[in-house]
């Protein structure tokens, strides 16, 4: 069985991957953008605001015209929100105006309605301005938030509900979005019982599936399929077809060690698979096939293996895919010593505490509570054996 | 024309939404449950692993057996994951044994396949060990990682991947957790036009709903309702009924301030609604009332006032009822000098920077670019007229 060191299997991992992680720009809708990763430079279609209007509730009028205070001003017209109103304001004049309506050209300021009073005359409607205003007061200039043609957000912004706002008051129906990468999850073992049944003699219930389709999720890919199958090679490469069909990417679990009985090594080496061990803990034995043009990256079936795994060699590349910012490790002070075995990169499950970081669990494959506690694996490189409390250690944040 | 402080309307907010926004549990399949919020203490079913078994493909043994090496021994039956296996160790023999298959009784070591070479008879199939193993080594008990009856997660906690590994392990197959706060969104305007459609004079698009509708989408809400009314009090009333019919809570936008055509301060009031002013900018028009036992929060129209509203009156309401942490306003010195009205409390738009906060923009509430370009709201308190560069503020997390 060949044997490869953690970054020579990264390697091979990103060089299979990559082009079916290519990035793709796909439009969608605005209301569905939050959250997504604009590909391109947007520019406005339009001046923001498009057309002058008014700040408050008030009278639109000539700053000349109420210099002096008190005035008394006829009203010639009433303009709402959503109208046109006169194209002029009629000189001597004034124009009742509801914020957000468009200024009639000859007014250049508004008097909010609470420095007015209403007076109506027999014949004709008039206010009494108490307080004058200056030219340009409360009124809004047309492009005065955002000029046509002007850079709105830039490619790699994640997208928020602000964002949004500003993309719907520019009227974009759709927006360039990075595609989310597709990825099917095929779990695998006899040994897999559903939740809701009991559990017979030798069985335990399938968390795979459920725990990689969360991460897939946590991590802005899709999961377009999520199956698990037996040890059954024929059930297995049934589901295998039916997950490359609509998937950039299939992930599987199990099946891939040195036992017999391993559905998964037995269906994809005569595939072209590489099947071998990573020098790593978690998560040794690793398999690596192109099935029909898609990749297929198969982890370990013990369930921190397989977590472990998804965070070594597949989380790096869907984040980059998804155009999403990478993880980065950073030194904590080991909070108690550690043993590690030689010649395996050791990834352990942390907990960040005051001191630095502290150990959750041992070693061991299948603690899964104890990856639930942790919030940081904890690199051990492959030639380290012993560490004291309080060395430096890379943790990688979950 | 009422008026009140923010604090007084927050305070009158939080007594009308709290009853309905009283926090309730429901249940949810484990495989949706990502990001939600477990409501109750979770114990485990179960022992994890639910019985002894193999950490290793290998052999099986008595590791009294395989004390002195090279040793040769009969297989006596071969147990794969998810098969019961033999009840008992032939005494003297190996069981071929796969990782995650049950240990029999008898056995206490497990010997890596590794280790061993197989040596097939003509009549028996035996295996030679190399090197021996103590007792307990490649063995998981049963309830290594978890006891049947222990807590295996708080209340409170946020659901990650992890935590759904660790549940489907356990054969969990539905979770309770927190029951998103169920929000209708319907704003206002005859001014408001849908994107795709081309603006004619007057119009503007409409913008608050996808602004409502993604902040509440953040703030782990779901929206079940968004339309927009124009300002015709018969399709309102309409829209509203459907409104407060599906959701905990209605969010209005615009036609509440102290011009002609305020659609919703128009309906509302009738029916016990309170409309006044509130002492911020922006954001100074509000409304609050209580439709057929469904609270309806009235926001102004202009986009900004709108989200700002947003965050200081719903957003720490939803926040609590959804189980999740507050927003925590901090101290930051101010990058340049600010001016703010004297009598009104100021959210001015900002961003954070090396030096501090810097003003995003001016204080127009028509700013949607300007706010797409901040990160923080600057909380100037009413009675503060000035500011210098390098004085502190509160500043809140967008």
């Amino acid at each position: 069985m060949t044997s490869r060191s953690v970054e020579d299997h990264a390697r091979a991992v990103a060089r299979l991957l990559g082009p079916a992680l290519t990035p793709h720009t796909e439009s969608v809708a605005v209301a569905a953008a939050l959250g997504r990763v604009l590909d391109a430079d947007v520019h406005s279609p339009l001046d923001l605001p498009p057309f002058r209007n008014s700040q408050m509730d008030g009278f639109a009028v000539a700053a000349d015209s109420v210099r002096a205070v008190p005035v008394t001003l006829p009203v010639s017209a009433t303009v709402a929100a959503g109208s046109a109103g006169p194209a002029r304001l009629v000189p001597g004049s004034a124009v009742r105006i509801m914020t957000g309506a468009p200024l009639p050209d000859g007014a250049d300021a508004v008097v909010p309605v609470e420095d007015t009073e209403p007076t109506a005359g027999a014949t004709t409607d008039t206010v009494t301005v108490h307080r004058g205003r200056a030219s340009g007061e409360f009124v809004r200039d047309r492009g005065g938030d955002v000029h046509a043609g002007e850079l709105l957000l830039g490619a790699g912004a994640v997208l928020t509900a602000r964002h949004l706002a500003m993309f719907a008051a520019v009227g974009a129906a759709e927006l360039p979005v990075r595609r989310r990468p597709r990825v099917a999850v095929l779990t695998t073992g006899s040994e897999l019982v559903a939740a809701g049944n009991p559990l017979r003699p030798g069985q335990i219930y399938e968390s795979n599936g459920i725990a990689l389709a969360a991460s897939l999720t946590t991590n802005s890919a899709d999961v377009v399929f999520a199956e698990s199958s037996t040890d059954d090679p024929d059930q297995f490469r049934d589901l295998l077809r039916r997950a490359t069909e609509s998937a950039d990417l299939v992930l599987t679990s199990g099946g891939v060690s040195m036992g017999e009985f391993e559905v998964v090594r037995e269906v994809l080496t005569p595939l072209g698979g590489w099947f071998g061990h990573v020098a790593m803990q978690p998560g040794g034995p690793q398999g690596l096939t192109v099935v029909d043009g898609v990749p297929v990256l198969s982890f370990p079936g013990n369930p921190v293996s397989t977590l472990v795994s998804f965070e070594v060699f597949a989380r790096p590349l869907l984040l980059r895919a998804a155009g999403l910012a990478p993880v980065h490790a950073g030194a904590r002070a080991l909070a108690g010593p550690l043993t590690s075995p030689a010649g395996r990169r050791q990834f352990l499950r942390g907990r960040l505490v005051d001191e630095g970081v502290r150990l959750e669990s041992g070693p061991g494959s299948h603690l899964v509570a104890a990856l639930a506690r942790a919030d940081v694996l904890i690199d051990v490189p492959a030639d380290v054996t012993t560490m004291e409390a309080g060395e430096n250690v890379q943790v990688w944040p979950l």
